[in-house]
């Protein structure tokens, strides 16, 4: 998988993604090789609860030459160079005027910063500190051919993966980012290759809807179309982004505090990891801003390595491939299947002879000669099963109960479905 | 404040408060230059539940005097040299009849005590008990010239400051201990400052009743004559004794545990001081024993400095203008002005634009320029604000989900307010 | 009560019990001079639930013989020597064959075991394992006098004592071990006394269910036949077992969790024991496995001494005369009478003037005199039961709130019932 991680990384790390624009589009036509997504343009002014759709940006050339015709800083090198939405200008300048629109990181002078002015117009540039120390009293020549157009459009990208059930899980990341490698496209492509695996899983009980979107104005868009719908029909959901190191698991909870993936990242992390972050939900980060917003309050989490604001090369170019693991990647996708399995599994049981115990001698399930150490494991899983499935306590209950792992219970509550015991 | 209130103490001071008599009415009259006081006159044997209102006692003179006719002990000297109750004498008697009638503190032997026989005919003398080791075999002569009339009344007081609302908030103080500082003065000083803070405030949300009672068979009264009322209107209620020292704050929790005044008192002490005692309702202390009984039950805790019992000088003649600080008083009669603000603050607020976050950009609220370090405690107070305005948080709990503190949050409130995004 | 209880327990001791047979005829019999037993004869192939009683086992000799004729074992010496349950042998066979067939302790080489084979036909001998290591190649025979007739019976038995109350209390306790003290006698002889004490106690509230039946089949025929009854009356049932020693106390919750029994035995624990173990519900264990399975779950814990499975002796031989002190039983079954003066007491208590504090002074209840230190502990436990005795809260909520112990409540509780102040 890794292999194929990285290939996929490759070819997306140098497109020049944002809000809008053709980088956007770029973006969603790979990942749409893994995963059969719908892709949806937005005009531009559509209206969303408070908000507008912004103009679509593109970008041609953006570079700053000095007197002699070199270039000082070239757009082509690195997107991060320019400013997120910067308005098109073409003008020589003194080396003050230039200053005043040229934004650096004094503290990380060697990091190029991430920076953007969706909303105000305003054009500008990023460079290192150090490189910014050593302009000269020069005549300047600035050019950046970009547009910002009325009539374009916002793409946005999602597909719902039917399961047996109608009630779902949404699984939503963000493409709005340029050339940035944790904060950015870990999302997409472990959201992608989660679809792959899921995709491939016979009897899913639950439909999956994987959200593509640009961050805020794209998740606010994505309410003020599928609200609703995903307030009558959302049982869980994960906000994927910062899954791209390999540090602990950090896990921002849902606004509601003990939802269900609140629950079920909680008890995967507590019974297979030795470190980990477990967050109370606060409203600053990403989408689950809008997705927790007091008229949704949808149960959506965000299960993250480390977290945005908490690596200094956060927003930065150095959020590069260099900071990330594929290794770790693949990691994340497995960790990510092994909560979707707990979601599959966790139905409130019901023991179908609920008045004393069961025989179990007479099935096979229980040893026929007692002496002192009869009490295997295998004896205890299935008593506290039967014990705790009075359609009260599901899964997660059964285990924090009987202290028992989830990995433990599946293989024997699914003994004792087939033989009839319980039933789901 | 602080001149004033010596001033006030030093008039009170010397007056001859009990349950009943001319002290008790001398005492309202002077607190009514600061206080609109609505003067009542209840009679003696009016019934009270299962009590009944007392005669009314007056003493006009009482002292002992040895052989050679000096004073042994004067009541005109302290006060708190006759029994509280005590019933008229005249008569001569050796020592070891008048020893059975003089009541001392073995422990503190410098200091007078405090005692009352209120329900039991008795006379009485206390003192010093080193001033009463040294009483000689003589002859004595006992003078108590006191009245216990039982077609006079019990004086009690109260106010009522109205608001915009009808809901009410109950300060309740006492008056009927003779000459003691911080566990009697204080309290009416504290009290009646208040009353004329708040009078000044405009647009008062909730109604003030202000009490002033004797202990006990006061508030027997006063709930046997307001009860019903108050248990449908009261949001909040404190009982204002021993506010005179400069201890910590000790807070003693209203019945039900999780009042208003309790929430309110808890999250002031633990924002704005560093030490301070909280402790749960217990059913023995001062008038709380008869709002808190368990057909009331109402809202009422108790805000004090140290508490009675906890300082060696209660209920005696060193509770007196050394032990106590009349800068201590005002900063006290600010901490509960503070706690009024919130109790005027504490409404459920509503998110108008509950879908979503609103555009703050276009409102002036939020940056529109974003690099690493947009979050600003600002951005960060609206967020919270924003996030938990779903009509079932209230100002404090907002404060304790967000960790903001309720000074941080209220004017950043009334920004949303204005701007038509926050409903009370 | 030592001499008496030691006088049963030998007479128990030699009795050959098992689910069924002659053997447990005979205790109950012996039984039957402490308690007013209901002896039951339950048909073997009768239908409990998923369950069928089985067939009925009796044993009339049972030996090993060396080729000199030497009796290697002989079940007349000790009964754990045969496997419970053995069918019958009579053949000559060689040591390989015979090692097949005996069962020890490899770690504990000086105990026998006790082992059972109740449902699956086998015939077996257990041994010290040191015993076992000497036995040298012969031919031995084999000999097992025993029966298990289809058309017999299971023997079991209950006493219903009446109390002014339908609501029943439920002590329930196994006789299907063989010669054990802790894990088998020590539970019918604190029961059967209990019994006792509580048949001379006056006014009793509660109706007693005591319950003397063989472990698992015998409480799920007794749930089979009273289960529903009991769903009806039960509000508090304990498990006598394991009860013979002077260890500290285990008391293993009931499921609930929070059921009468569990907040008795928890409180009556804390204030009267410096170190006793609380453990909660699990479904491994006596018969609490059955009264709370999922379909009753009854309110019913267990209180015992060293728990079984916590003790090396356990299902051993060692678990004998030696290992149990009856010094230790006789203060059980009065730590289990304190528990039932709490089931008797535990009424939500109602203060009939709850208004304000009735005036106890003229009661003769609060001191008239009124000084520094009046609120002794009769005063303070007389305010704590008015305050709290609002109909919401229990004897045991008020000591827990009051932390007045429940044996410093009861009497103060009565003078205020006595005085028609309080009522049940």
């Amino acid at each position: 998988m890794r292999k194929e991680l990285e290939k996929y990384f490759d070819r997306l790390w140098p497109i020049n993604r944002s809000l809008t624009g053709d980088g956007n589009r770029e973006t969603l036509k790979i990942l749409s090789e893994l995963v059969d997504l719908n892709i949806i343009e937005v005009p531009s002014g559509t209206k969303c609860f408070d908000w507008n759709v912004p103009p679509e940006w593109n970008v041609k050339e953006a570079w700053i030459k000095d007197s002699k015709g070199n270039k000082v800083i070239d757009f082509s090198n690195n997107n991060l160079h320019l400013l997120g939405y910067s308005i098109p200008i073409y003008r020589k300048m003194g080396l003050s005027e230039l200053k005043e629109n040229i934004y650096t990181l004094p503290d990380q002078p060697d990091y190029i910063p991430y920076a953007t002015s969706y909303y105000k117009e305003k054009w500008g540039f990023c460079m290192a500190h150090n490189q910014f120390l050593k302009l000269e009293q020069d005549e300047y020549e600035v050019f950046i051919d970009s547009s910002l157009n009325p009539k374009g459009s916002m793409t946005v990208a999602d597909v719902v993966l039917k399961g047996s059930s109608e009630r779902e899980i949404l699984l939503s990341t963000y493409i709005c980012h340029p050339s940035m490698a944790s904060n950015e496209l870990s999302g997409p492509l472990v959201s992608a290759f989660i679809y792959n695996q899921l995709k491939k899983m016979p009897n899913r009980f639950y439909t999956y809807r994987f959200v593509f979107i640009p961050e805020t104005i794209g998740s606010i868009y994505y309410l003020s179309s599928h609200g609703e719908e995903l307030k009558q029909k959302l049982d869980a959901g994960l906000i994927i982004t910062c899954v791209g190191d390999a540090g602990n698991y950090t896990y921002k909870k849902s606004r509601q505090g003990n939802s269900l993936p609140d629950r079920s990242v909680e008890i995967v992390l507590k019974q297979t990891e030795d470190n980990y972050i477990i967050k109370d939900f606060c409203p600053m980060g990403s989408d689950e801003r809008q997705y927790c917003s007091p008229g949704f309050n949808l149960p959506v989490g965000s299960l993250m390595r480390t977290q945005y604001w908490e690596y200094p090369e956060y927003h930065t170019s150095r959020d590069n491939k260099d900071f990330i693991s594929f290794e770790a990647i693949e990691k994340t996708i497995l960790k990510y299947l092994e909560i979707i399995n707990v979601f599959e599994n966790n139905f409130h049981f019901k023991n179908t002879m609920p008045f004393c115990e069961p025989q179990l001698g007479k099935r096979g399930l229980y040893p026929t000669f007692s002496s002192k150490k009869s009490n295997t494991a295998f004896v205890s899983t299935m008593m506290w099963i039967l014990n705790l499935s009075d359609g009260t306590n599901d899964l997660i209950n059964i285990s924090e109960k009987s202290k028992i792992s989830i990995n433990d219970l599946i293989p024997v509550l699914n003994k004792l479905i087939e033989e009839g015991i319980i039933m789901r």
